[in-house]
């Protein structure tokens, strides 16, 4: 329990418009979008650097938890303050300091949105690739605390493959600057990528600095449909194969086209066993034969119905159908839990299979979308987190799915995080050594445990 | 210094042809190529991860340095056994244990050698782009310990962008694996990129799982000359703006234009300024779009004399030139320094007047090739190590360089590395927080500071 003094202290910080601790606006930051709930005893909304180190100090030396929140979009829990204090949340520190079109570089506040920053960049032609699926609300902050990644990961990587630098408070309310605007940096260790996917357990960012590239000249969508789901997955290996590294790759199964279809009515093919969505970059003479080349490919390996858009209209009308896949499923059970895991590309139709098998095993609707050009399947486990013995056994399908992932050469987790969602099974896939050294880094950058405690790994 | 007992130890584990402790083999390990001496007391030549571990629980047992080494190309002095010891030689762990086409993966030991490596990969149609200037004998563990770059850094990134998971065995011995084989991972801390870059001072390298890109269908090389410097810089920054990224971008300097001519006779335009070296790669169509708007871009920008290379052999002999610099200088002096630091690409200009204002102070010969796309300058002191009063205004000229280019927003070092070069000026760059994090960092992987010790930061 924050004491009234110490209170008292904190809203001086930040004055009373920024300080929130009425019993309404406790509950508004008491969840993110996994399905545990915790009240933060204050809200606090920093707008400076020289804040956020102040409340660090407060709270290093009254040992309170710390929960940095953006958007609250996260998955896994981490944002959900399970330990109460403080939620200290960054949306009013959403400045973009500055766009240096030549050097390719932009720094940021944590609390810029991912897609508005995408819209300022284009007006320089320049270019963020990261997408996730949340990408018109969420926070960069959270971006970086989480490693996201979304579906252009095939060709571009993910945030931390833009990321150059930080700035960030510790636990003790110092202040650290990491790496630089350069591309090239090896001076000393690179704490920078540390704090990348931390889950703000080791620091909080406030500032970021990122690497940007060029506005690709133009691109080019395909959707491919296929009667057989591992025609599907052998056209993702034999595109790869080929040497064409397309933008995205993306796979929806035949639960998901139907839930699409009876949403939108863009006329997807119901009777498909899969869907392959495929988008291709550069230079416009490039693209258009890539285009080709993908067409004929789908077409050998047993598509039956090929689109290819020849406009940024028809591009976008393709890609409608993936983005209403969330609010597709929503129509049909009152929770999705949204799975997340990895697996090697040549194990994506062995690992639907398994999801397959594990759904009617639990009996669970489970329809699948997937990154699949870089192996990331989002099983979405539709539910009501109200029926508790469903929950049940929504629980066990969801540890079933991630142990047989690793199973198959993948991981736990490819862009969601652990949170607090998979920290019990965090162990299963690194090991007991790597847990050792999970732990010791927790305290040494968090020696009283007040940085997002419980997540990630629980220090006793 | 080791004692008979122990030293009989480490000869079990490895046996006899793999234990050196000759007189003429403890020369041989005893440098690198920085300018510093040591020798080890013993040379041990592992070639399972069994055996490193083993021998790092003696070491760690009785507190015994252990500097890793590879090749010996570093520049930086990261491979010299300054506190004697033992030096771990990785060069006879060098199989390539797995190239996975299909999922664009490949595991190698740490001894492989990055030219090796990469020509057995273009057999399945394959790519890893980093490529240091000693790519010919460099071997990958050492480009992972150093996060090795190259020219090509400006279009595909360094080591660090490849680098998906490692095995790693710390300084108790104990083995710890990171990261995975999957582009996307979200599984708990990011170890794997601590231990990149860390110059063997956390941990050693024992396996090391890279990601791989299709091999690019074509490639276009340019080789554009200037009377005047800064119209070459100006042209760095525009063929960025203008949204082309070229795989590589390098200038050399007037000096090192006479220089190289003088050793080859290729015929490169001696009154020039500056010479800039363009290469673009990607599907064929694009890549001849972009040599043509390249080659208008460079006319527009006053090159006077502009090369398009239009075959392989060509685009070679373009190269060859790059190639030659550090042979040529060879033949000047017979010392010579390389300098390796950063800034933005628009401060390139003013950084190469830096450089030579600061040769003409100390009076000394620093002709400079730069990885111009990227900000790396080379500048090469030319020098005697033998001649010690010059030594001084060296040591001196490379300070004050590596100071400047941290003013004009730039890094110590972009690819060598701090090693015992640059040690001293570090917190010059990153600060006293980020040392005190760095200190923090060392200590709890290697509490008896046996890993190798000096480096990167003195621990007292």
């Amino acid at each position: 329990m924050i004491g009234k003094e110490v209170k008292k202290e904190l809203r001086a910080i930040v004055g009373d418009g920024r300080y929130l601790d009425n019993k309404e606006d406790l509950m508004l930051y008491s969840y993110d979008a996994f399905m545990v709930q915790a009240q933060p005893e204050v809200v606090l909304l920093p707008i400076t650097t020289e804040e956020v180190s102040k409340i660090m100090k407060v709270a290093s030396r009254e040992r309170i938890p710390v929960t940095a929140r953006g958007a609250g979009t996260n998955l896994t829990g981490g944002s959900v303050p399970t330990q109460g204090g403080i939620v200290l949340c960054f949306t009013k520190m959403n400045k973009i300091l500055d766009i240096d079109k030549e050097n390719r570089v932009a720094v940021l506040q944590p609390g810029v949105v991912n897609m508005e920053f995408q819209k300022e960049l284009t007006k320089y032609g320049l270019y963020y690739p990261p997408d996730p699926g949340s990408m018109a609300v969420t926070t960069m902050g959270g971006n970086v605390a989480e490693n996201a990644g979304g579906p252009r990961a095939v060709k571009y990587g993910v945030t931390k493959d833009y990321l150059l630098g930080l700035e960030v408070v510790l636990a003790s309310g110092q202040i650290l600057h990491t790496g630089g605007k350069t591309i090239k940096n090896v001076t000393g260790y690179n704490l920078t990528q540390l704090f990348c996917g931390s889950e703000g357990t080791l620091g909080l960012i406030t500032e970021i600095t990122l690497k940007l590239l060029p506005l690709p000249e133009s691109r080019r969508t395909l959707q491919a449909a296929y009667k057989n789901l591992s025609d599907a997955g052998q056209t993702v290996v034999k595109v790869l194969e080929r040497g064409i590294l397309p933008v995205a790759l993306e796979l929806l199964d035949k639960v998901f086209i139907n839930i699409i279809e009876d949403y939108t009515h863009i006329g997807l093919p119901r009777e498909a066993e899969a869907l392959l969505l495929i988008e291709v970059d550069g230079p416009e003479a490039g693209v258009i034969d890539q285009a080709e080349r993908l067409t004929k490919l789908c077409r050998e390996m047993g598509a039956h119905e090929i689109k290819v858009a020849k406009t940024a209209e028809e591009n976008e009308e393709i890609w409608r159908a993936r983005r209403s896949a969330y609010g597709a499923e929503a129509r049909l059970r009152p929770t999705a839990i949204a799975e997340d895991c990895t697996v090697p590309v040549t194990k994506l139709v062995d690992m639907f299979q398994e999801v397959a098998k594990i759904a009617r095993k639990y009996n669970l609707l489970i329809p699948i979308v997937a990154h699949a050009g870089d192996g990331n399947l989002h099983p979405q486990i539709l539910t009501d987190i109200r029926n508790k013995e469903e929950m049940e056994r929504v629980v066990k399908a969801i540890d079933e799915i991630s142990i047989k992932a690793v199973e198959l050469g993948g991981t736990l987790t490819g862009e969601h995080g652990i949170g607090i969602a998979k920290r019990e099974i965090l162990p299963y896939e690194i090991g007991e050594v790597a847990m050792e050294i999970t732990r010791t880094l927790k305290k040494a950058f968090d020696p009283f445990n007040i940085l997002n405690p419980d997540k990630v790994v629980r220090i006793v």
